[in-house]
């Protein structure tokens, strides 16, 4: 591979593997991607980024694509971070941002893992891949095999939001709806790897989609120009994200480009209708028990077991932060209660976060000066299951009584 | 007005009217911004502008934003410009690109022209907003003004998409459902100005959208490195979008940033189930009739009048382009061909435009080596209506038949 890569390196065990063919677990745990920084620092630089196209593949250097390879891409990232005072002082924050990953393709933060795995994959010459998704993953897999030319399996709960089911199929994918939870679509896959020849992309379970997440952390590290928030506060279902986020801080520490040694708290916000990563830090375990019984309307949150749980556990215990469940029967509400403050499309998952950042101030843990991000990972619009919808219905627009409009 | 507008001027007649006041139509025909294009290539230059923020905002010497004014923004622009060339093959052209305006916040291009329009009523005091929508503008509308902390009145045919309904309740708007199309929604916000004291924003009813929308332009010709495509293929319900790229194209030229003097051809694109403006077009008409019994599944082209059909006409006539219509029975199978072709998410409204290339090729209008761009306006998320699911379940999935899982 003639990018930076230098090798894998296994979370489990520090084991070191070849990065220049297909790999997937060691000792059925995921793979770190691991680079030659001093090489990079050598060649770029904030200043060099600063007039890169405004996608995740201008941290090109400190992703795994290989140099001759053309990425599979939608143009995802950056998104937008933006300032939220509406909802931070209702909260109690002086300094709040949402990191609005709605505006990404297929409308959720998977497509910043699906185009660096699905271009990774290309790379190697995989034709046909699978899947087992809350929803999102599928959408965004979906999208990105369907541009590769890619064959696409894709296992999802009976009960997986319409509209990610719609949008794998309009993709051209196979799509099987399964009566379960995302990890008995995960067995499905699994089980299947021999008899039908795919390429196993669940979560965590190739190395590369962590890659793209971490793009999350850094193009926040350079829209707060190098100098990292106080806390980030962020969904976990499989929770790739917020271990790439932490992997993204370490390396920029490491290329020297963080004006501050200070590094983030990391929160991950679970529902406590499935809370497993919460369980596991509150028992101070490193390996959490598959969650029974798992419900939520945050489907992105129905995840009651995550291959990557120690690596979750870490990174949050390593940065001083939190894991915290939020009220599931709030979790509705809130989305509309922050959407209407900010304008923002906020998804149930992120609806979590606005809650466990109440209990977070409740109890002291955020102060009011802290500078808090709280990543909003997908379209609310999405979750039409959601929808509180009864209106108000004008028969004749010839004859409108507007003293009725008023509410 | 601090920034480089010099005023606004009747489209209809010419007449100079002032910009640092409320204005909304004159002689019931909307209005073009003017600026003082000439002080604008004194202090700008593209250079200038290649290491600015990535959104609509890094124009702002060509937008009517007054100099000390902070834009009501949720980081909307730039939409990438994706090449499409598997779809581009099999339309039969080797140089295609798809302009995604569905990762814009709301999921689609009209957060441009109401973050625009709601920024400058912001400017002026309004508090009170209320606008007729086919459904995204609605959404957009909700989602600026909530962030503004204006009162929004939405008024939308009642079979408007429900991912529309949802994300105006969501956002705090006041949302009621109308016997009728959008021409009825229009009659009640104009018949209620007086009792509702509430400013009318339907379309190019107030002069800023329009501006808004103009960024489409901008950012096509920057991303072009100011060479233009030969054709653009454009979906027309109100025809804003059309119309502020073409103002835009003839700003750049006049700024003498263009390093080309070829104009693209304007492509208007409607279905055969509502297409006044082709109706005009073949007639050579410059105003357009008023479709009868208009009917379609692309529900942002369900406008059957257009306060700006003269400007439409007027943009698609000097481009030397045209004004096409698609067959509504076909929209619906080409979302879900373009969508798996290119993994882009192709609303209807797009999937329309796909249709109106066919034509132009077959009749030679178009050939294989024009540089054709086609705009998908929003996310084919929100058209949860148009969905073909018929999905095969899993009901044990310890015990999978995997010969049964190939389609």
């Amino acid at each position: 591979m003639s990018c930076f890569v230098t090798h894998l390196e296994s979370a489990i065990d520090g084991t070191s593997l070849p990065a220049d063919t297909i790999q997937t677990l060691h000792k059925d745990r995921p793979l770190w991607v691991r680079y030659d920084l001093p090489a990079i620092a050598r060649v770029l630089s904030p200043e060099k980024l600063a007039s890169r196209e405004p996608t995740l593949w201008r941290y090109r250097e400190l992703l795994p694509l290989p140099t001759d390879e053309t990425p599979i891409s939608l143009g995802e990232g950056m998104s937008p971070l933006i300032p939220a005072s509406n909802l931070g002082q209702s909260l109690g924050l002086d300094q709040f941002w949402i990191k609005d990953e709605s505006q990404l393709p297929t409308g959720s933060f998977k497509s910043r893992g699906l185009a660096m795995a699905v271009t990774m994959a290309n790379h190697f010459g995989i034709k046909r891949v699978a899947i087992p998704t809350a929803g999102n993953a599928g959408g965004a897999m979906a999208a990105y095999a369907a541009r590769a030319g890619m064959e696409a399996y894709i296992f999802m709960p009976r009960d997986t939001p319409v509209i990610n089911q719609m949008e794998c199929v309009m993709a051209g994918a196979k799509v099987f709806l399964v009566e379960g939870l995302i990890t008995d679509c995960g067995k499905i896959v699994r089980q299947g790897i021999d008899e039908m020849k795919w390429f196993d992309f669940s979560t965590l379970k190739e190395p590369y989609r962590i890659e793209g997440k971490k793009t999350m952390g850094l193009e926040l590290a350079e829209q707060f120009n190098w100098q990292l928030p106080d806390v980030i506060v962020y969904p976990t279902g499989g929770g790739t994200g917020l271990i790439g986020m932490w992997k993204a801080f370490h390396e920029l520490r490491e290329l020297g480009w963080l004006t501050s040694d200070n590094m983030p708290k990391m929160v991950s916000v679970q529902s406590d209708g499935c809370a497993p990563i919460v369980k596991a830090f509150e028992a101070n375990e490193r390996f959490a028990t598959p969650w029974e019984g798992a419900h939520t309307c945050a489907s992105g949150l129905r995840v009651p077991a995550a291959v990557g749980d120690f690596m979750i556990l870490d990174a949050i215990r390593e940065s001083g932060g939190w894991a915290v469940s939020a009220a599931e029967e709030k979790i509705i509400s809130t989305m509309y209660r922050a959407t209407a403050m900010e304008g923002i499309s906020v998804c149930p998952e992120a609806a979590a976060c606005v809650l466990a950042i109440e209990k977070l101030i409740t109890n002291g843990q955020i102060t009011r000066t802290d500078r808090v991000v709280m990543f909003n990972t997908g379209t609310a619009n999405k979750y039409i299951e959601t929808a509180r919808l009864n209106l108000p219905v004008i028969h004749d627009p010839a004859s409108v009584d507007y003293s009725t409009l008023a509410p």
